[in-house]
């Protein structure tokens, strides 16, 4: 019985969300549908991120333990056949899952329990005319936004506070609402088109995140962008614990899970059987 | 009774092509329902192009012939409302559809019988690691393409031949296969992103096109990129006549239809009633 560890990227646009649900197309769904098929035996995945509805990942993790007597270094080549949509001329077309990576790790791993950290990068697109081709991918805003200001907010943001007010109202009690954000980046992209839009991504990184609450900081911060809140407001925000005290939440389509850290050491201490 | 003329952009990957089908989301039925709903009348469409699955278009065209009871400087604006996915922090989020301009013609403009050329664009990612977030948007190739040898095919392309060779088979017997390339240029595009991907745009106008000659132009000039096909095996292909002596159909994925134009001074003989 081995303990393999998936990294997963798919575009989450067609997708109701990570987990799997009857009757809906998700990806931890699509996915033990194929390893099931695949391999003849039923298997299911622990994931570690439970996207929302048109949520991206680059680097989602999921691990499962199984005996599949095929070699660990050929399971992401033939999961990925499977996922993909077929060939042109030799070249297979991706199809909206892709397994980046199969490893083998410690029997005692998991992939959700033992992450330490995430980032996570929320794409913005403004000061132009909306692009129909980016709709599923960024936050599309046809206003300027200020990113001093945005980046002074970004600042009060990052270290150990109560995220309450970054949550989503109505989500279910939890231990403690305190986060660490380790990192929060307002990182502008060089021109990438003929367009007069131009581009940033937000990277933040942190030992774990509310419901929404990702969105809600880049909500939060493009409403200091647009300059309809200020940076000390971002402050006052969180001190409050409240909800509505903070920006909207921006839309799924811009999010993208990025990469999970683990400790590397641990990983690594795969017994050679 | 107004002869209106529009200006159109969708993403393709959802559609089943341009044209009305019943039982099948094309953009035609979506813009004639959209149409027909809002302003409570039967309205049918004539488009420029009927572009297949899969297909997009940056500048299709439609007339239709219609008392809207609204001037035509708002038709626009009214029909994006419909077709927007709705709305966040008051900005509109694009559907797959977008009106770029609607505008009053002729009474005798007819958006297909008045196309003088077209522009199509076919985008060709190589060289890296497939991206699945463009797997709808692109032709994506792991090797890597050589322009020059691209380029000096391209140019036995340009000009007035019979195009037989570059017809999809099996297509119904046309009048003449004979059509005028003006012009058929490879243009890289600068480094979009942080991967090894390269990116080429070829833009090939022209007086019409048979069925999947653009996709076939496109497949003809990978294929010399790849070195499996040299220069001169294009111009003996062309004057083979024949599908099997040029490349394979590059997938519709790559496609767009770029501009149609017409006579502008016909355009613009609009009676001021």
């Amino acid at each position: 019985m081995k303990n393999i560890l998936l990294t997963i990227a798919y575009d989450g646009s067609r997708f109701h969300g990570w987990q799997r649900q009857p009757g809906e197309r998700t990806v931890q769904g699509e996915l033990e549908q194929v390893l099931s098929h695949t391999f003849k035996k039923d298997i299911k995945i622990d994931g570690t991120s439970r996207t929302d509805t048109g949520v991206h990942a680059y680097g989602q993790r999921a691990s499962f333990k199984s005996d599949l007597g095929v070699p660990v270094e050929k399971l992401a080549m033939i999961l990925n056949n499977s996922l993909s949509q077929g060939r042109i001329f030799n070249e297979r077309i991706p199809g909206d899952i892709q397994i980046k990576k199969a490893e083998e790790v410690p029997e005692k791993f998991h992939a959700r329990f033992d992450a330490l950290s995430k980032t996570y990068i929320y794409k913005i697109r403004y000061g132009g005319e909306q692009d129909l081709f980016k709709r599923n991918y960024y936050y599309q805003l046809q206003s300027s936004l200020n990113l001093k200001l945005m980046e002074e907010a970004a600042k009060s943001i990052i270290g150990t506070h109560d995220f309450k007010s970054f949550e989503a109202s109505g989500s279910n009690p939890r231990e403690t609402t305190v986060r660490t954000v380790h990192d929060l980046k307002v990182i502008p992209i060089g021109p990438l088109d003929d367009s007069e839009a131009k581009e940033i991504h937000l990277h933040v990184t942190g030992d774990g995140f509310l419901y929404n609450m990702v969105r809600i900081i880049a909500g939060t911060l493009i409403e200091v962008g647009l300059e309809k809140r200020s940076p000390q407001d971002v402050a006052r925000g969180i001190a409050a614990c409240s909800r509505d005290q903070v920006g909207h939440t921006a839309p799924p389509t811009g999010l993208y899970l990025n990469e999970i850290f683990y400790d590397e050491d641990e990983m690594k201490r795969v017994v050679e059987k």
